[in-house]
């Protein structure tokens, strides 16, 4: 396993050329023809244990998109998992189609796929699907976390994605500025879903002055106006002055284009594969002096919620104490780059990549 | 599930277009750096019992015809397990690569992913694997078959496919000649690997006149003197006058441009998928008067050795017993097409998808 990969290309029919460059295991192709089910499971890495990640729904234009979708997000869970200390690997699982088309056979029989791989992979909720559709998952297989807390779940993991990348940013902030106190610094959400929306009260409770942005803006005034923040509008965000950027929607938004627009000191958010390659704009954040909180690391706190009841006995402390460890965490990954001279996400890949190889090799003996 | 199917065209990107039209649950892509394993397991469709079938190993030229390859077959399977009588689902793997690639480590890991499906696919030798790489995957999983007679398995089912192909030659002589006497009958065995050189030894029994064409020319010699046979040129045996064409190596040898050229009574033999477009080459030898035997009811024999093996406490005799009956269904079938004005391929795919249909409407019960 490398820590880098180069740049994707979105090419078609090379699923192989993908797989090989990111050193996938799996990757599961489902369909039901009563339902409507499309369903792709990707199951990057297990040698820290069977993979665990999201559904996520998407009207995706092309099979493709969904395929190279899948495949990035099943890694990252890899990387997520392994950084944050958890015995689980990485997977990852798209439904293709609009929401409208859930009921309650197409999510039982997307179930039952899940429960066809044995305990490979297990699911939790993403983009798109909520606790009540994990309900209707674990009405056949019993590789389902997310469920309701009612129902012995952990309940939707956003607050603890929105806790952990709070602390996640407190910790840039202590790295960047020297103490991490929040007060009086301008802070912009991208994204006002129900992890900004979460992360936003965080905030706003350190007295930070809060920009909100997202696409649906009777959204973003919502958030906004329950913080003391105000609207900016989604398509202008990397020009405006900020002292900290916080990417919380779709991947990609740090870019040959967007970087050099931008004039924060830091940035930290809770999307997942915010740079759109990884090394390059790594780099290129390292090389404009902005400090840049690896996605993976700090948006962990929702994965280690579904792991906490993944283990069984759930319990909400348990969960927010291990989401605790980001901050230290952070600032581990923050000298660690500085002491080998290189960008932070680098540092963390190789932090996350060490420990499958040391646990893989311990796992050898019988 | 649709008793026909339109031409495939080889389109690159479009898995779920094909899966959408041949109606697959399920297409698992694998992969495994160190080994170089690429393996792609397809499972058709589990109404009758989970997926049985080979794994062929090819050096494909590309993934599209490796995905289009394994799609095709294990829709394959489906028909022929259930026009057998059989238990069971349609599945199949294909490896991508030379088979100078096998070693233990490949095929255990192999094992492992078939493993990893928890029974919803059990594999056996196809083209270019053998019993002793079931050996190998057997020490990683129970979802295998086809291994060696000395190790409680039934050993290569190309025997068992050979005998049932041969009555199936039979009935198709008692439909188009009145008794199933093959003597001085000139049938042309093209392909003399595993399957052809035993339907020889059968055919030549019977003082058949043997013709025999393969790729690898020394192969036809080889059987053409064991069997009193000749050898004929591989390029240009579809002009060649003969009773009985016996397609016996790779699919797609009935097409547009074959069919005008058979001046034969019957065709008749082990190979997958001899059809190119099922619904009209089978069209076009019903109106060219030509009997054509369904490949996936005559070649089943192979099926039902492993299946034997599948159910455990394996039997020749009661495999040998099982392929007997390819004989009467043969006929069923041709009656069938007949009174229904269809092709008897058309017809062996209808009674094949009753069967589904019939069996799971009674599985819907508790």
């Amino acid at each position: 396993m490398e820590a880098t990969k180069t740049e994707e290309k979105p090419k078609i029919n090379e699923i192989y050329t993908q797989i090989e460059e990111m050193e996938h295991e799996q990757l599961v192709i489902c369909y039901d023809k009563p339902t409507g089910l499309k369903a792709i499971i990707a199951i990057h890495n297990t040698v820290l244990g069977p993979s665990l990640g999201g559904t996520r729904m998407w009207h995706y234009t092309n099979e493709a998109d969904a395929i190279k979708d899948v495949l990035r997000l099943s890694r990252g869970m890899t990387f997520k998992a392994s950084i944050s200390g958890l015995n689980i690997g990485g997977g990852k699982a798209v439904l293709i189609g609009k929401p409208s088309l859930k009921s309650e056979a197409y999510l039982r029989r997307f179930g039952r796929f899940i429960e066809s791989l044995g305990g490979r992979y297990t699911t939790a909720e993403d983009m798109n699907t909520h606790t009540a559709d994990m309900e209707y998952i674990a009405m056949e297989t019993r590789h389902v976390t997310g469920l309701p807390e009612n129902k012995g779940g952990g309940g939707d993991p956003s607050p603890v994605t929105a806790y952990g990348t709070y602390l996640g940013i407190k910790a840039a902030a202590k790295r960047a500025y020297g103490n991490d106190s929040l007060e009086g610094k301008k802070i912009l959400i991208q994204g006002a879903g129900q992890v900004g929306k979460h992360l936003a009260k965080h905030l706003s409770k350190e007295n930070a002055v809060l920009m909100v942005a997202d696409i649906d803006s009777e959204k973003a005034a919502k958030v906004a106006a329950a913080n003391k923040g105000k609207v900016v509008k989604a398509d202008t965000i990397h020009e405006i002055p900020m002292d900290i950027y916080a990417p919380c929607a779709m991947g990609g938004q740090l870019n040959d284009t967007s970087i050099p627009l931008l004039s924060c000191d830091i940035v930290a958010g809770a999307a997942n594969n915010q740079l759109e390659d990884e090394q390059k704009h790594g780099q290129m954040l390292l090389d404009h002096g902005i400090l840049y909180a690896p996605d993976f690391l700090i948006n962990a706190g929702g994965l280690m919620n579904v792991y906490q009841e993944y283990q069984g006995n759930y319990s909400k402390t348990l969960a927010l104490e291990k989401a605790e460890k980001i901050y230290g965490t952070s600032l581990e990954v923050f000298n660690l780059a500085s002491s080998r001279g290189i960008s932070p996400h680098e540092a963390a890949l190789q932090k996350a990549v060490k420990r499958i190889q040391d646990i893989g090799q311990l796992k050898m003996s019988w």
